[in-house]
């Protein structure tokens, strides 16, 4: 596990040995089944996650209890409540594990330590953070200017294994689109 | 105009006068007149913005020549084409001034030469950056879970004094609504 985690860093950033190890003290473990909930809406968020094999979904369940995908996460992305994280508070999305999944995990702390301790830390969490907006923004702009079947391509597009191991009802969800319109179009 | 941008980084990080001097010598300082475009669509994109007065609109057009609004940008926010800044190519959008705009300005080198040579600030950018995110997906989320009428009260709640210097043809831009949606809501 610790070996996808020390390949992942360094795509980025170069680790000595005596500089992995000490990256890995602030990080731990665990495994998920499928179905799990990471954590869920409410839940106080102390960890962000790295996904070392699996598949989950970040989800919102708005006031008439539908499900919005807020983000998939699989091998090699981070995914938590990142709001919540930030801000040691409470989880507004449910993280729910999709396939049964490895996460190699830290804390707030930890990610705190790590920037400061290991300045290269601090360049990769940057990468890392200005990585993911740069997708949201793409991600927004998609959702202003394309229709639904466009939406639907530009996804399969952009993660063609994503369209292979998720359901359409879920992709569906994650587009905005319902079920029905998405079935039209692939069918 | 400095004291604006020392202030600004002092909400995050304390700095002594020197190393304040050592981050003024990154920044250029510019300044814009209403309707001014600080970059167009196809330009090769050198410079992240800090507004230090002014009102600016990073806009994308479609291959319609419609306009979607990726974001507004007002005093003591960030702004640029950051996908084109980060990988220095060109710029998919154009940032465009509603308001007379200064800016301070820096480049990608000068970006990295402080987070590398001031620990601080690579910190700084990494709680912007982290900040840009959360709000990015928030703006996601409105996207998938609310109607013209909601993401139209949200947009005033979350940023009242925007609702004030912005026509609503640009807010409904911005919301990806139509001008009648809007103008019937606001009636």
């Amino acid at each position: 596990m610790h070996e996808r985690l020390r390949n992942h860093f360094e795509e980025i950033v170069d680790l000595t040995d005596q500089e992995f190890a000490f990256v890995l003290t602030q990080f731990k473990t665990r495994e998920f089944e499928k179905g799990d909930f990471i954590f869920q809406n409410g839940d106080p968020i102390k960890y962000a996650y790295f996904i070392v094999s699996g598949l989950v979904k970040l989800v919102y369940h708005d006031e008439n209890a539908n499900e919005h995908i807020v983000s998939f996460a699989m091998e090699d992305w981070w995914e938590s409540d990142f709001n919540a994280f930030f801000n040691r508070s409470e989880a507004t999305y449910s993280l729910k594990c999709l396939e049964a999944t490895r996460v190699c995990y830290l804390t707030l702390e930890g990610y705190q330590k790590l920037s400061k301790g290991l300045p290269k830390m601090g360049i990769f969490w940057l990468q890392k953070s200005n990585g993911g907006f740069m997708s949201s923004q793409r991600r927004i702009l998609s959702l202003l200017t394309t229709n639904p079947k466009e939406r639907y391509e530009q996804f399969l597009k952009e993660y063609p294994s994503l369209g292979q191991r998720i359901s359409k009802t879920q992709i569906a969800a994650y587009l905005g689109v319902s079920r029905e319109t998405l079935s039209r179009l692939h069918s």
